[in-house]
């Protein structure tokens, strides 16, 4: 695979939601810290008929809107608009797909990036329409934005679209988590240290939480949001990309086929679970009205103004059928209205083996590892150490954490949008933090299943006040195998 | 081993320096925190001939000047003052022992300390007067200072002295760094916690430094230092006891036979360093005038007033052979009128067998331990994070610390006396954290061999400036094996 920086990149749906809050800026962030190759043009593309000194005013009011004040500065945004350029198009019209073509051949000095930042029933059509104009070939690269369908069948339906136009190694599908600055690090982690390897395994780790909390309710994306649920939204994406980082085998190369050939073979080593297992390894939620942080807020079904048995809260006792991870529980869980918003891995060691400390002792505690990638960042190692002080009855343990605060020590550096990094990537042209096709299909293939067990029980989810972590169904999952959720 | 806790704690010595600088002290913690049993007495006796009265005045005064003004408090002291009597004896005196037994006999009413606070010369006569008056059986128990003896030969004389009236299992010999606070905590990590000893082995641990760093030098102390030295005066006992804590097999109780078959074990594992061996593998060294904190300060033998080949610097490179530690080298240094007081034990892990991260970042570092205890008490942990921001070439790393400051974090509990701990443990008849005869005996014999050599050589101490970490041989003979001392 030969690539070279991109010379143009092309974002269509250059108007909508997420360009303003986080493309531009993104866009905006590269462009300050001189990561922009030096003659690289920025096409926005969508319907809106805008010229280029319209879409302009956009870039900047939207920068203006979404970039912190203490990051702005006029140079920065003068250089970036020198590069900004846009075309008006509507993919049912051929003269203005035809003019879009002409205009991209214009911009572009070599490699192109496309970003399909638009809903992916347009993929495969824009894809088409590209390649008809020969803008499709070696050395254009397309980016999609998530979710790649609803379930398997739609999934494997864009993947086949897209792929007809773009061979597979240049199709870079975005699972924005993944451009996290806390989601690399866990690589590093792993990968970086000779520490942990020797213990992230079945025969020192009892246990493996995965939480992805959120504080908001649907609020305006009701329509959006009851279309696909917790488990669609959240986690057949986000939090299956952490079990895969978390679990898989160290690739021989931090490189996109290595990391993503580890990857694959742990979503396809997920145990299944289907109709008979669902009612026990599964637990799905819908938030009625409650409080958060003292602040009363409604319930799923009042902000949706309808009746539904959509889920805003999943929680999953998950298995990795392998050598590494054989019964080690991967309880996974995310769901909106929760009482803080915190996504973070947690990893529970075994108790020691053997007490010497028994003597008037209290329990030991088991030791644990906790990667917080949201609200901030931190690692936290929690140990035992000697209670200080004097004891007749000898030597006692208490529980004590080894923590780094990475947003504290790092503070002057500018925390990054998960799209600088995504956006750097595609340009460069590399693929590593990037989502490859069997991996979205093998965990459409995971997840379609537990929907169909869900489908087939035809229970609804069960209830839990906004501001709690869940129906009590999704403590007693953990329980009943002497396991508690973090909290 | 049937114990009862003590009726009566006997101090030889109690009128000493180090009666007033620590044990009085360490009695008044004790009072204060309520850990002395109720009814029992304290009798001191020296040479000086006080009364009880003359005797409180001194234990008073001692209170005053060496417990810190926010821990005093009058009931406390007088709490203290009314166990307190005194009884002078002299040795050569039959009649004055007669009724220091007399006194004994008085104020028992269960198990007796004793706590020999004296020269080591006078321990055999000591233990034997006691014999004599039956003042030795079952349910007495006998505390013996540091140092035994100045080399394996006296070792054996004074332990077979002791041995004599005192079964071996009520000899209690003080190492006071054992009573320190996070030299337990050592412990505490390594058999608490789950997660160090699968990694506490050759197969990932490169290298372990144990430093015992004074800025002090030999002040007043020169005629008594001048015969020991640093080898004597530190490694032999302090330095070997933390080799020991830190290389020991898990015992199987925190219980004195077990911890101590396991120390034991180690000690006779230490690779022996002889004539042979010495020149590569221990340096000596001696202070010449210097600064340290940016204050000039003589160097040893200006301080002495004569010449010495005395050695105020030790540095070595041993091996403990066993399975677990085959062919980790144990770098040891301690050293008068060094840099800065650091007392630490440095474990530095192996290298990551393979780095993903080549492409373009730097170097990966070694994981390490460390755990310092002096003069402050923490525990960090190095390891390799992902550097903040962006990167063209991909992901960089760099090392951080997980850090626990152990003194800050518990910073309302007052820091104890070694001496408390070990106070209260003889009381309870717990020998845990005191050195067997065959520890000590162990030790010598290996120290001695060095000095054999030493001697042998006839090689003079090499020489370093005061407010330097040792002569240069000493960075010399880690270097040449690819390792570096931590400063």
């Amino acid at each position: 695979m030969t690539t070279s920086p991109a010379s143009l990149l092309t974002i269509f749906g250059a108007t909508g939601d997420l360009a303003q809050r986080m493309l531009l800026p993104s866009l905006y962030g590269l462009q300050g810290d001189g990561l922009l190759p030096a003659s690289m043009r920025i096409l926005g593309t969508a319907r809106s008929t805008l010229d280029d000194d319209a879409f302009r005013t956009l870039v900047a009011d939207a920068i203006a809107r979404f970039v912190p004040a203490e990051q702005r500065n006029d140079a920065t945004l003068q250089a970036l608009l020198a590069r900004v350029h846009y075309q008006p198009a509507s993919l049912d019209d051929d003269a203005s797909v035809a003019a879009l073509a002409e205009r991209i051949r214009g911009l572009r000095s070599g490699d192109i990036v496309y970003h399909l930042s638009t809903s992916p029933k347009f993929y495969e059509q824009a894809c088409a329409a590209l390649a008809r104009h020969g803008l499709a070939g070696p050395g254009t690269r397309v980016m999609l934005e998530k979710p790649i369908g609803h379930d398997l069948a739609e999934a494997i339906a864009i993947n086949d679209g897209v792929t007809r136009s773009f061979d597979e190694d240049r199709v870079y599908r975005v699972d924005h988590y993944l451009g996290k600055e806390g989601v690399q690090n866990l690589l590093a982690l792993r990968f970086g240290n000779a520490l942990f390897e020797p213990l992230w395994n079945a025969r020192h780790i009892e246990q493996v939480q995965i939480t992805v909390a959120e504080t908001v309710g649907v609020e305006g994306r009701g329509d959006y949001y009851d279309h696909s649920g917790a488990i669609r939204d959240m986690l057949q994406n986000h939090l299956l990309q952490l079990v895969c980082l978390t679990a898989m085998e160290p690739p021989s190369q931090f490189e996109p086929t290595a990391v993503r050939n580890e990857k694959i073979k742990v979503l396809r080593s997920l145990r299944p679970i289907g109709r008979a297992e669902v009612a026990m390894e599964t637990v799905a939620g819908q938030y009625t009205a409650g409080a958060i942080g003292g602040k009363a807020v409604p319930g799923y079904l009042d902000e949706l103004g309808r009746a539904s048995r959509t889920e805003t809260f999943v929680a999953m006792r998950a298995h990795i059928d392998n050598w590494r991870w054989s019964g080690v529980p991967f309880y996974l869980r995310t769901g909106k209205r929760m009482p803080n918003r915190c996504t973070e891995i947690y990893l529970q060691f075994r108790e020691v083996p053997h007490s010497i400390f028994a003597r008037g002792g209290a329990a030991s505690q088991p030791n644990a590892l906790i990667i917080k990638l949201q609200p901030e960042e931190r690692i936290e190692l929690q140990l035992m150490h000697k209670t200080p002080g004097l004891d007749r009855s000898g030597l006692r343990l208490s529980q004590v954490s080894l923590d780094l605060d990475l947003d504290e020590r790092f503070a002057h550096e500018r925390r990054r949008l998960a799209y600088e990094r995504l956006y750097l990537d595609a340009i460069e042209g590399n693929g590593t933090l990037f989502v490859r096709r069997d991996e979205t299909e093998a965990a459409w293939q995971w997840v379609d299943a537990i929907l169909d067990g869900w489908n087939h029980a035809g229970s609804a989810p069960k209830t839990y006040a906004a501001g709690t972590w869940g129906p009590n169904a999704a403590v007693a999952m953990t329980e009943r195998h002497g396991h508690s959720w973090r909290e």
